[in-house]
């Protein structure tokens, strides 16, 4: 049997994986959660039929939304995880034995428990005692907050969807408050190549310009999302993220990995004119 | 009607594009070319079903085949250009009135044909005075040629069919001695990603690193290539890539382009992991 998961990258453009097997597939109160084997990327979630993860290549994924602001700050303590339901960047976070405390809020418990069943590799974390799950709204969990992270990573689905409200001026305006005098946040940051991609990474940073004095964004290679090529935002109260690597005390904590090193740190935030074009277009 | 072009990027993996229309399809002595319109994309070519360039991201590949060795010796004057039939390498080539001569040897002229027709905005710079163009194979015209050109671009197609001889060490061995003195190789390398792929990309630079002193890998995102995510080779007899940049020099020629950036060209030879590996395996 020939059985295909196609993806539509815009009206224009299908992405189909050869799928092995359907191993899960349910229906929250938020969204539709499937998880499939194929033999080119081994197991991966969709959610609402859209790309989450492939086991292939969420080392990407996560080396970058996790080592990039960990290696600009190696004193960080205290994380908030909003989204992530997946446990990867929690996995990364947690290499760190310098990191004291880690709230992750996800909204929807169903796709942590269909992560802990099908995708071990990247759920085995959530049960540090350093973790704390909360399953909540991301934006109503940081409304209350003050001066209490030193970093928040938002690991959300895309801006339209149960993910929407982590990409408005309220929420962003919020994790600023949230976080402490030196506090960091990385947010997954869509793509500057399909026209509704683009025009969410626009958006998502003429938003952030509006509170953070140092606003940066940097790129990765993910082959399995749309136009492979996506963008993280570095959003920050004090510390450049090129200026302030802390390469040698990064390096010096060998952690192996399998995207990030501090050379390509330095360099993931020099972007192709094109993209710099849109920025350009967003600071206006 | 519902008309897609799909490609297998592995027998696992298919990108398929919306195509509003078929301008062209022939089958020459060498491979079959296919012109298309697509919404998306624009025009497109293909050269056995393969897609070659779309008018939406070829100003990535062709900005990046060409802009980083002229930024790295802007007194370039003889340029080889073998393969690139679709003639945007030249264009972006015969942009720098300091280049004297630039040859094109293309196996294939029912693809510079075709391209002249549907692809004007590519071939546009194949009747400039100071461009030859030769209907014959690479490797027997590079043979006979000693100690003559400052650059050869290796615009191939993939290591398999009719750009397979441009892949061998036969082929970089006579580009070696073709080249002058402080002479520059860069090739379209493959990509890392897809197995197929990765081991054409690691069997090349295992063959050029046998001919030349200096030998760097540089990245690019194309979107409509497998992965998204493209390699060039970078080899040289005196040159060092970023070391040699001429970062103010080529600033102050005011060339637009969509893509290139002397930031970006610095950052461009730093890796993943995962990629330097595949190098370092290479390297053994």
């Amino acid at each position: 049997m020939e059985l295909w998961y196609t993806e539509e990258h815009s009206d224009n453009v299908r992405f189909s994986i050869r799928v092995d097997k359907q191993l899960y597939s349910g229906k929250s109160e938020f969204q539709r959660i499937d998880i499939l084997y194929s033999n080119e990327f081994g197991t991966f979630l969709t959610l609402d039929s859209l790309m989450m993860l492939t086991e292939k290549d969420e080392f990407i994924y996560h080396d970058m939304i996790v080592h990039v602001p960990m290696a600009v700050n190696p004193a960080i303590k205290k994380v908030l995880v909003i989204g992530g339901g997946d446990g990867g960047t929690v996995r990364e976070l947690a290499r760190y034995k310098t990191i004291e405390q880690i709230d992750l809020v996800e909204i929807d418990e169903m796709v942590v428990e269909a992560c802990r069943k099908y995708l071990p590799t990247t759920t085995c974390s959530l049960d540090d005692e350093r973790v704390n799950i909360y399953y909540e709204d991301g934006l109503r969990f940081v409304r209350h907050i003050e001066n209490e992270y030193d970093l928040i990573i938002v690991d959300s689905t895309d801006s339209f969807g149960p993910g929407e409200s982590l990409f408005t001026k309220a929420f962003y305006g919020n994790c600023y408050k949230a976080l402490k005098e030196d506090g960091i946040l990385v947010n997954q940051h869509e793509s500057p190549y399909y026209a509704a991609y683009a025009n969410s990474f626009k958006r998502a940073h003429s938003r952030i310009v509006e509170f953070f004095p140092i606003t940066k964004v940097y790129e990765a290679h993910i082959p399995t999302y749309p136009s492979g090529y996506w963008m993280f935002g570095f959003a920050s109260k004090k510390y450049d993220p090129v200026e302030d690597l802390k390469a040698d005390e990064w390096n010096a904590l060998k952690l192996e990995t399998g995207y990030y090193n501090t050379d390509l740190h330095r360099n993931c935030f020099s972007l192709p004119n094109y993209v710099k074009r849109i920025l350009e277009d967003s600071d206006e």
